[in-house]
């Protein structure tokens, strides 16, 4: 397979954001309006194609039900690559965070099909930020892991460390899951009264945001009837929120 | 204080992304558009500020010297808001990854000044991602970890976890530290031959990757040349790298 034969065919990578339309990038924006082509996830932004000229194809999933194979999901954007067109591969988030871009970036390289990456902001960090809560702050965290809670197989456990104090642990895709990472983070030395955030909708006017601790988190998300997408953010920084915040909080709570 | 004494004063945090000025969100660059001041960091492109027709104070530090102490920098915020203007505080990357954001919004916060964050594309995923190398990769990783290896205090230990096979460990500052952290993984189990990337200037042209093994990490980093800022990432991702940007890298080696 020859590159010559592509013409303008290629493919970018764009990460979406964590939702809301202005909080793609500049340069994945840039992208959108020189497709020929957008295939797209469900959690964009339905706005941000809105604005957009170009044909679209939806290829996510909703409710556990997929459109496509990701599988064929790469042969569609290989073949819409090597018809000349410039496909934009349109995902939330950014595409390296649990989105399955690197599988399509390397596919596509397999075939000579030439790609560009555009990060997106990333819902792992944004979400607790647009939640008043700083993945990591001075003196309470300097550091941070991103694990998905998608459960594959009942066998494997869901990668998270021992405890550690200036460790914040952001879970995605945890809500079904949550009594069984609660469980395993005790094993891992996790204290009953760790703050735990949920926040759902991360970013949007729906956003939600219930503050729980680990001792409480599965009876309170289920009160509070806890549903995806949702952002769990289990660590000492969920205590700053109302700081960083202010009166911010009591305003949001009240109106 | 009353916030009805502010009119337009109020401080819009705004994560500038991992460098290149169109990898700022379409929100923050409106911020900036409407901003009557803008504190800026070194990690800030240049080019970001001169589209903007706007007083601009550089608050950042270079080699080591701060322009400002973080409290002046508050203070400088507070006293621009509460003076009526909308300031714009632009900092690279995300405002919450180890930028100092959550300080200088419970400062303002406890001033009862308005803040609205804006969250950015964090080096610690895009600088990797620009290099072709994903934080996750299903197969390989389902997760990672983010961690300062800034060392401020030598009886600190970094916080690093266990080694776990499926988690990447992003290290950001690490540069100076290397020979410690690397030591500390060692003791944490991480194998000899696991790899190491490098990734100096991530997403700029001046950008340069550095692919070695826990083994020889300190070797090839001072053979080449490793100077800050640089994302180092350790985990099996690493070896993606060829195979996600195929030729490409040849290319680009060549060219």
């Amino acid at each position: 397979m020859s590159v010559e034969g592509l013409g303008r065919g290629r493919v970018t990578l764009v990460g979406g954001g964590p939702g809301p339309v202005d909080l793609i990038s500049l340069r994945g924006y840039r992208a959108l309006l020189d497709a020929d082509v957008v295939l797209y996830d469900s959690l964009v932004d339905p706005e941000m194609l809105a604005e957009v000229e170009v044909e679209t194809i939806y290829v996510g999933k909703r409710c556990g039900q997929h459109a496509m194979t990701q599988e064929q999901i790469c042969e569609l954007l290989a073949q819409h690559a090597l018809g000349g067109k410039h496909v934009v591969r349109l995902k939330g988030g950014d595409p390296m965070v649990l989105g399955r871009g690197g599988e399509e970036a390397r596919y596509l390289s397999a075939l000579d099909i030439p790609i560009a990456l555009v990060p997106g902001i990333t819902s792992c960090v944004a979400a607790p930020e647009l939640a008043g809560i700083p993945v990591t702050h001075r003196g309470v965290a300097d550091s941070f892991h991103v694990v998905s809670a998608h459960r594959r197989n009942d066998e494997i456990e869901f990668s998270l460390p021992a405890y550690h104090a200036r460790t914040t642990i952001v879970i995605l895709m945890g809500v079904r899951t949550l009594p069984v990472w609660r469980e395993q983070l005790r094993g891992l030395g996790y204290p009953d009264d760790l703050p735990v955030a949920f926040v759902t909708s991360g970013g949007w006017d729906a956003q939600k945001v219930l503050v729980s601790t680990l001792d409480n988190a599965v009876q309170d998300a289920e009160d509070a009837g806890v549903d995806s997408p949702t952002t769990a953010v289990v660590g000492h920084v969920v205590a700053l929120r109302a700081e960083i915040l202010g009166l911010q909080v009591e305003r949001a709570a009240v109106g």
